[in-house]
């Protein structure tokens, strides 16, 4: 057993479904230490935190006083409260200028110079100063569709186009995800949720397909997206909706990168509730036409919330040691499980 | 256009078909600089380089004088004279006498301790020393067994079982590998070479086995390997050989990794000509069995020869900017195509 100076200390900021989930796993994880946990919402301020993820209380209570968060010296912090660089930018800056590492599932943050290249390159300059680290990963933008793809293309001695595919299903979701796919809609009112910015499809596109041109040295001039409705002709029902035949059951979400006016990337990413339903099957896909051809299937698919837990905890220790500076996952070691339960040990 | 004193200066060091294929997509890329090729054999040394390997005649000749080669002043080595550490030892500590970096698809140098501890530890110790990087690559080991099911342990939180298993054609291959497979032996015949140890199987899975065990904290305390016969019920032919019904297609070979007495990994490699003669299907297989479970499925597998060319070459802009020491794939990040020809440009 190791003293508990030498593990790492972990601030979790943001404790929705991932970020307890995170909590979670490295509660169990004997190589690192949870020392604060920081949400704004009233229900759990001042819960335990052991309670709060299933686990025996804890002598850490939650907080919204991310200041005084601060004083449990924190090595590095989870932040895990909103998708769009815009608004976790303030949050890694505290969080830098408290000398900590920052590890983010926020999509955008995969590849936040995609977003604002101004406020990624805030970030960096900053963690570079502060001689820290700044990483966003998750399932998807973060490798599914970006990692995963790049690792593929180092078995190539040439690429003309990639295909990437993620077929999955949404059942297990709730009311904030249906919306966000217009689950339940009519195809009308799925248009005008589109038009009104509502209906949003898949946050992380442009993220995978920036990161992967950058990686690859592709310039991507242009990238094109659309969103359309999956009709369904059955019934279909999950715990919170059910959807009738002719409804929305998800949104079909495509984005395309272009080089030099050809297409170079092809992504599709169809989320409804249900697939199997119709016959369809879930699934993450790629292919590679290229010097050799590469066609991957991974099915089921990786799944979005275990997938997003598993990467944000298994990058910590590869954050740690990293370069400072803001970087992505194609700047850091190929991930790895950080800790294995079922083997009762510890990289550390 | 870069000028020539920016562009990486290369060596290459052995000129057999892996050799010869990396130069050739090495010649095309802009990027970097072929400056000598170094091979003992009679019936190439004195040629040229580019009539070598079907390009335009070069200034560069083949030659059989290592130390008179290092005159062109390599900043890497690219070393495919042999699999073995025992045999590639002394090149390398050439090599880095010389102030290169060394990449190599010597099997056994994909994670050279299980092969022999000193030997690594001697090589690591003159890498740091020099400021050096080493680095092990190729299909498999490299790849396909070892860093695609590490990063896919990535996204889990837990690992029980991880099972791997590449299904290929030797067809393409010609004598030597026929006869360290037992293609084309009678079954008693493929017992006696496995016992002389002419049969070998696949090279690497000690290496696959090992570099996962390193990287997930497992011991693994015992590994265990089998080969079996692929007895053909049907004749099996190629430009080489010809099988008839009741000998060796090829060769099935299997390793199982304990830790703590308990089954961790297990991976096959039925390595046999003409598999679909038996309705076979070829591809690259992958099974982890854990929270999530993963399955993937490469279909067909990823080609051995380009696979490991394009690792080798890939690999050069993440070795000449690594750490140093030496390394395995486990330690670099994620590998990427280097140069794309298809839209004829670079990252460098």
């Amino acid at each position: 057993m190791e003293i508990d100076c030498d593990r790492p200390r972990i601030l979790m900021w943001g404790l929705g479904a991932m970020g307890s989930g995170m909590a979670s796993v490295l509660w169990d994880n004997p190589g690192v230490k949870i020392v604060a946990a920081v949400d704004k919402r009233p229900s759990i301020v001042g819960k335990d935190l052991g309670e709060l993820i299933g686990k025996p209380t804890t002598s850490i209570k939650v907080t919204s006083d991310i200041q005084g968060a601060f004083n449990s010296k924190p090595d590095i912090v989870l932040l895990s409260t909103s998708s769009f660089v815009k608004d976790v930018v303030s949050d890694i800056e505290i969080a830098l200028k408290h000398h900590a590492h920052v590890l983010t599932i926020a999509e955008e943050m995969a590849y936040p110079w995609a977003a604002s290249s101004e406020l990624a390159d805030r970030i960096d300059c900053l963690a570079k100063r502060q001689g820290k680290t700044v990483l966003g990963t998750g399932i998807n933008p973060g490798f599914v569709l970006d990692s995963l793809i790049i690792a593929l293309t180092g078995v190539c001695t040439d690429v003309k186009h990639i295909k990437g595919k993620r077929v999955n299903d949404l059942a297990p979701f709730g009311p904030t995800v249906m919306q966000t796919q217009g689950v339940g809609t009519t195809p009308e009112e799925f248009t005008k949720g589109v038009e009104s910015g509502e209906i949003v499809g898949h946050v992380g596109f442009k993220q995978s397909l920036f990161l992967i041109g950058k990686t690859l040295g592709w310039d991507i001039d242009q990238v094109v997206e659309d969103l359309d409705p999956i009709i369904t002709k059955v019934k279909r029902q999950t715990p919170y909706i059910t959807v009738e035949p002719g409804k929305v059951a998800g949104c079909r979400h495509r984005a395309k990168a272009y080089s030099k006016g050809e297409e170079v990337i092809c992504f599709e990413h169809p989320q409804q509730i249900c697939p199997q339903a119709e016959g369809g099957k879930t699934g993450d896909y790629i292919t590679i036409t290229g010097n050799p051809p590469v066609s991957l299937a991974i099915e089921p698919e990786i799944p979005g919330g275990t997938g997003t837990i598993a990467l944000a905890v298994n990058m910590v220790p590869l954050v740690l040691k990293g370069p400072s500076g803001l970087l992505t996952m194609a700047d850091l070691p190929i991930p790895r499980l950080f800790y294995t339960p079922s083997l009762s040990k510890t990289r550390w």
